[in-house]
């Protein structure tokens, strides 16, 4: 129960957050977005994965700032999915429109996810950001396992 | 002065949001980076100028949410026009970084003329935010032109 409140908070806070803003050309364009908004999270999302791999210097500040762009980058491609854009250069399954519903929590739990990674990061601990982490890391590949094609 | 001074602090502002974060694997991540970040803002600039230009209905909310998120991502590719960057596919002249003072100048500019309307979108009166929308759709013109390929 708790967990449903949670992924309706957040898909009420994206509505919120975004009204009306679903709007493409055509559906090449939201494909386009769509892909674009992931590039930018995962940009951000993997310097901090540097830093809880060892592999960059942990710098709390750098940690927050870009936790705090993937989690705004979060809500934005999930707008671009509508009925239609199953088109052109895309690697999402037909699923993603056939058991929309699934592919629809599944991103919420990303999505809520990287919020808990927000907060944790804020705290400019890093035993809190590699806790707050991996569950991030392991709702992208879960929903890329199910809805992306190789 | 003022503009100097306005420019000097928009650019403090970046380097303040933005830590230690203008790094890439490689120098082709860099350029899909920016161009997902250009892609992003125009996506949601686009849309507030749809409103502009009466070709959509004035939605004071809808401009709002947009105009925030544009002003977000017009910070962000800046930071991957770094030296190294002019390579694959990107239509930036190689007086990006020949001319990089002009061009930060350039950039900053667009960047600056969107916080003013983000300010103007706040207000939630479509003759401010029409006001405030020529000067940054100006700016990125201003820009394509010296430092854009066609």
């Amino acid at each position: 129960m708790k967990r449903l409140s949670v992924a309706v908070l957040a898909l009420a806070g994206i509505a919120a957050a975004l009204p009306a803003v679903a709007q493409f050309a055509k559906p090449e364009d939201a494909v386009k977005y769509r892909k674009a908004a992931f590039t930018v999270m995962a940009a951000h999302f993997g310097r901090v994965g540097a830093m809880v791999q060892g592999k960059a210097p942990f710098d709390a500040a750098a940690a927050q700032s870009n936790i705090e762009i993937a989690t705004m980058m979060s809500k934005l491609p999930f707008t671009a999915f509508g009925p239609g854009t199953d088109v052109g250069d895309t690697r999402a399954k037909p699923n993603v429109w056939s058991d929309n519903a699934k592919f629809v929590a599944a991103a919420t739990k990303m999505q809520d996810e990287m919020a808990k990674l927000n907060t944790a990061a804020k705290s400019g601990n890093l035993d809190q950001i590699k806790a707050a982490f991996g569950p991030v890391g392991g709702a992208c590949k879960a929903c890329h396992d199910d809805f992306r094609k190789e």
